[in-house]
């Protein structure tokens, strides 16, 4: 065997381990939202399982988040809320929207689940109220249960399918991710499952049919060798803490002021089924939010980029201008409001520019003599119709914009603006979970699901989709693993 | 083991093979122009080598190309001509140009390595001619040696470094990759490296220390293993004709015109490495042509988007001008000229609407209403002055556009509109072309060079780049191999 420094993550052949000190049907390998799912999946399948957790508990990163999942295709939230979907209008925003050329059997495969996965996270003990809260975007800062969280109901989306709100926050008075992995971590606690915390898996141990039959991990200080006998899960998030492979991967990613993550988010998972072939897809993908709002009326203003040209509808979900001005756009942006609209925005961001005119105003961002006038005159002249044909936001956002004005820098270099970000890209995994070789065949034995893949959202993204993609193929892969 | 399927790229063991029925020391594999200098370095360095081509001949997608080479810092065909280069005006370009974020230590080298390499290829049978060719872009149609191909004098890059042409072509009548092999080809069979085509390599063969110890190819039908003493030099293209690639890594390649390439550009290289746990960087890059020159006349029309706004100064590299539509543009432009600049590019495009005013064109195009007319409006008023401040195009192609107009379809959805592309996307080598583990550790006895590793163009490009990294750092893993 080639010298293995303590940081290597090829696979251990298990004639080389002298025994297994835990073993189990299936081992599941991080305890955020996917894992959490996967421990169940495998429990209702028949499986006896150990999840093995890097930090002091449960939760991973899924518990810092809002705890958005999006659902959809007629949930009991959005019919006791008025709204009609159907799965057919998810599936087709969702290929819309979270591309380009997003998995078309995960979609599929997600929407058609959709109804019944809500039922299923209820019955494990995720509740949510039967209350739509109108302000899109962020999770409803209060108990409602249902919001915008994609565009939706913006351009081009609109046209694109019957719009509904599909993003279902668990009913918790706050940021609902911390209280979502609290329910799960309860549920997996009823059952078998045995829970290890602080273990950090290592490498994956395979037979000599190169089937992955159990895991090396540290547990204070010395080697953990944990046996699977039917399948190892991998759940352990994504790798936007990890700056070698976000330089590799998707560069711009490092440009952005907030990395959402835990520090195990380092893409260990992912490499240590690479060391086995595993195939990766868009690992250039990344979600990139720039809160523009709330306050919503924020969305009245227009967003120019470093021309001064307008390049996207102000009232899309701000996770697509984030992604537009990062990777489309130079990471250049900022958004002119009028007298009326200034207010700091929820994220804290102010005007860094004010003037009487609109000459002095573009002179003062350094933009290009006259380019902000001509931009400005072209949509004023339209608003004062209520219309903007060229990127359709609706008309209860548009009117001329008048008087001094000024203008928000939401440039990827100015620090006070927030750049949040996460990694995309990840194991190529059937819709069952199980994680594919370069040549195409399944390996054998291993599984994944969450952020450690590349799931539903492709590229493009909505909130609540790596809770929704999370939950539902984690409990699938569990399922898978424990039925092989 | 477990069942290998004849398409498995999966590696071998060597405990498997009854021998060798070839052996050297370093095995080639690949016979572009890296392939070729990978043969001619390891030679150099004192080795026995075996070089294997899949098809019936060397050539590979080089011979294909119009044998541009990227070369500077102080050539004597650059000197001869006129030209003032120094090696650090050709990094800051590089740095620049060839980005966002490429590999700063091949940058590095490439640039320190230029004149050296110039002479290297002139030594092993290169031709090129001192004499300047002054419409950029394209190869020169004629045997002049030396051409502007990235832009290098137009915004922004003339800012941000003293400009000089660096694209070598070798001297011949025509395009010129064909000769640039043929020259390569004869030079190689100078040596005592034995070549071996219509041979197909499938496999790598490790042995216990997971070192590259051979390959397993397929000739007429049956399995060749060919063993290396000391290095395995993969240098077989990309993986621009391997579709599920492509929809994995690059999904808007898929959608132009012509993906640059021959049959043998499936990736398998870069997946029979990563079969072994190699490390991949960029997957998502590629270069993408929109040749909307020559005639050069043309860029004094203005480009503009699907919203009728212009996004890129029209005179830089139309290798830039691609990449910008197809990946941040959304695969949507057009070419706005008067009378006087109509005519067909020479790669066969004409106006596809014409019209006597703004209004009017911008109606046949389906832009939105009065945004091509803003955009004409604010261009003509600076024009009028012979200056563009928004793009900074080159005053001698500024000038209002006046009187009818016509606009060119350069949408990506144009089946007449050539879309060049070939993926840039690969494995992760060191600057002596040993292939990267995703431990970071190098994979000992494998080496890579030219389209199927991650190169000098991490995603930006400029015409002459490939065929300068294959020649360049092919020459150096053949003595890397070779020295191992």
């Amino acid at each position: 065997m080639p010298d293995r420094d303590e940081d290597s993550t090829e696979p251990v052949s298990v004639a080389d381990i002298a025994g297994w000190d835990l073993e189990a049907d299936v081992v599941v390998v991080g305890l955020g939202a996917a894992g959490a799912c996967a421990v169940l999946g495998a429990v209702e399948a028949g499986a006896e399982v150990v999840a093995l957790e890097a930090a002091g508990a449960g939760g991973g990163t899924s518990a810092m988040s809002g705890g958005l999942i999006y659902l959809g295709g007629g949930t009991p939230v959005q019919e006791a809320c008025g709204f009609s979907d159907s799965v057919e209008d998810m599936f087709q925003f969702l290929m819309a929207a979270s591309g380009p050329d997003p998995d078309r059997a995960k979609v599929r495969a997600y929407c058609d689940g959709s109804v019944d996965h809500y039922g299923w996270l209820v019955e494990v003990g995720v509740p949510f109220k039967a209350a739509f809260y109108p302000e899109p975007g962020l999770e409803p800062p209060n108990e409602d249960g249902l919001v915008y969280s994609g565009g939706e109901d913006a351009y081009p989306f609109d046209r694109l399918a019957r719009p509904a709100p599909r993003a279902h926050k668990p009913q918790h008075r706050h940021a609902a991710g911390r209280f979502l992995m609290d329910r799960l971590l309860a549920a997996v606690a009823t059952t078998t499952a045995r829970v290890e915390t602080d273990v950090r898996v290592m490498r994956l141990v395979v037979d000599t049919d190169d089937r992955v039959v159990g895991v090396v991990a540290r547990q204070a200080g010395r080697d953990l060798h944990v046996g699977a006998r039917r399948g190892v899960v991998l759940c352990a998030g994504g790798f936007v803490h990890n700056d070698e492979m976000v330089q590799r991967h998707s560069p711009l990613v490092a440009r952005c002021s907030l990395r959402l993550g835990n520090d195990f988010d380092d893409g260990r998972a992912i490499r240590m089924a690479q060391a086995l072939g595993a195939a990766v897809a868009r690992m250039d993908a990344a979600e990139v939010a720039v809160p523009i709002t709330p306050p919503r009326k924020l969305v009245t203003g227009i967003l120019v980029n470093g021309q001064g040209q307008r390049f996207i509808n102000e009232d899309t979900y701000y996770g697509r201008v984030g992604q537009e001005i990062l990777f489309r756009q130079g990471g250049e942006a900022y958004l002119i409001v009028d007298e009326a609209l200034y207010e700091v925005t929820r994220a804290g961001l102010g005007a860094s520019w004010v003037a009487e005119t609109v000459d002095e105003l573009g002179a003062e961002i350094g933009l290009s003599a006259g380019a902000l006038r001509s931009t400005l005159e072209l949509y004023n002249r339209h608003a004062a119709d209520g219309v903007d044909p060229m990127f359709h936001k609706a008309e209860s956002f548009v009117r001329p914009l008048e008087g001094p004005l000024g203008a928000y820098d939401l440039r990827v270099t100015n620090p006070a603006c927030f750049y949040a970000t996460f990694t995309l890209g990840g194991l190529v995994t059937s819709t069952d979970g199980a994680v594919g070789h370069v040549d195409g065949r399944p390996i054998s034995g291993l599984y994944a699901a969450g952020r450690t893949t590349s799931g539903v959202a492709a590229f493009g993204y909505a909130s609540g989709i790596s809770l929704g993609d999370a939950t539902f193929f984690g409990r699938r892969a569990g399922r898978a693993a424990a039925s092989s």
